[in-house]
């Protein structure tokens, strides 16, 4: 397929050279010109030049206003597509974000899905992320090919808004998960066990968890080397309350972790990996692991 | 070597085979006779009975009076066994017991350790429990034999107790992430998403744990048949919290998931399975899953 790819972070970088690999024609863009440059093959000079011709449009970049503005704005793909466009953004930019997005693109004829990922950068190299796409199912079966060279585990979530609310309750989940583990690394500490007998016990069993194999360590050493930064963990878990408020129902853990990660943030870890609630936890329980 | 079993229950009488199979030489002793006679080889009339002669005693019952009445009351091993014996008690009865138990046994010239064991049924007829043992290193390097005979995943947690204490940290996270997950898919069906792609994405990454793959389907379709009674988790997490309290340590994954537990106790789920905590977590969210 001819595929207009607007932003090659890290993340973008490796999801737009799978593409590339698989045999779809590339036009690509980025807001620093010479990593476009260093990617190769066609570069536009504007998102809307990209986009002229493409049968899809990919948008990969930090947060919802820089998808609106690549979009939306001044040299927007939007002003390039052709009707009838799918436009498809992998950011992690929350659902209403996400609906408001796509109802303004519509006016314009174009279709919009869209479709966050998880997994780090060497999942984004390896073309194996997790994809969660929203929107109508014809428009993801249409994105289906180029999902497929991206990522591994693919799912259609919904209507649009619902891959990106997925997300948001996977992120919430994880960080409970991790804020519960931090807090029975501390309880082992405090009441004498041995913690490598403690960490051995649960991930052989009922208390295994993602959280438990990626962060255990993390904690234990205060090693807060970033893979997911705090600032963006409790970002994700404010958007996912936003939603869950506006629906009525309560979800007390991601609440407690919001209060957590917030805590964390004020200390200076925002820029640090999540692990670092753990700072917050030893705070409370006063004394370090 | 020469083992005294006590308590051929669902768990016990599988452990016991996988000790004979390995060469060692069974005594046993079960309440109700029949289950002893049912198992074969040498049965003895009372614990006493089995313990003599033995160079190790194992208890498998239901909870702490159990094991003291089987090793202290009248008939108890500690009446036949020999000065030096080994005692191992695999039931799970808090720290605060098995220090006592410990003590009593130790006034007597015997040796003890508490090792706990997670894994259900299945994995007790397999030889693959996780065995996590509490003593004076060199009574756990006595039981070494032992419990490779039994488990795959064999830790020293620490002196006397923290075996116990290990295991209710354990189950603790185990079921604040349960919460967490419940919690999750409530949120989920509130907001929209396919609870399906929710369940295959959280598993495929950060949110991935034992309690999605055990507890999520339960608790979609409010099948709580037991794995794991409510009523036993609830104590394990009331026996956690005593001892975190004792430590002066907060544990609140720990203190939520009480309340959690203890309603679905109080609406009856007691000898359900504890993926009955979604009744609790429904309520509280005015839908059900």
């Amino acid at each position: 397929m001819r595929v207009a790819f607007l932003g090659l972070g890290i993340m973008g970088s490796r999801m737009a050279a799978n593409l590339r690999d698989a045999g779809h024609e590339l036009v690509v863009w980025n807001r620093t010109r010479s990593r476009a440059d260093a990617f190769g093959g066609a570069v536009a000079a504007t998102p809307a030049e990209a986009a002229a011709g493409a049968e899809v449009v990919v948008t990969m970049v930090v947060d919802g206003p820089q998808v609106e503005s690549v979009l939306l704005g001044d040299g927007g793909a939007a002003h390039g597509a052709a009707e009838g466009t799918l436009v498809v953004d992998m950011s992690t930019i929350g659902p209403t974000a996400a609906r408001a997005i796509g109802a303004a693109l519509g006016e314009r004829g174009l279709r919009f899905v869209d479709a966050p990922v998880t997994g780090s950068s060497p999942k984004a190299e390896a073309g194996t992320l997790t994809i969660m796409a929203g929107g109508a199912a014809e428009d993801v079966d249409r994105a289906r090919p180029l999902f497929e060279a991206m990522g591994e585990t693919i799912v259609h979530a919904g209507e649009l808004g619902h891959g990106q609310m997925v997300k948001l309750l996977n992120n919430a989940v994880a960080v409970a998960n991790a804020i519960a583990l931090g807090q029975a690394l501390l309880a082992g500490r405090a009441t004498g066990v041995d913690l490598d007998a403690l960490v051995a016990v649960m991930g052989a069993g009922s208390a295994g968890s993602a959280m438990l194999d990626l962060k255990a360590g993390p904690m234990r050493s205060h090693d807060y080397a970033t893979l997911f930064k705090t600032e963006h963990m409790l970002k994700d878990v404010r958007l996912c309350l936003e939603e869950t408020q506006a629906a009525g129902v309560p979800f007390p853990a991601a609440a407690d972790a919001r209060e957590i990660l917030s805590a964390a943030v004020g200390r200076g870890h925002g820029a640090d990996d999540f692990a670092a609630v753990i700072e917050v936890l030893e705070g409370l329980a006063g004394a370090r692991l």
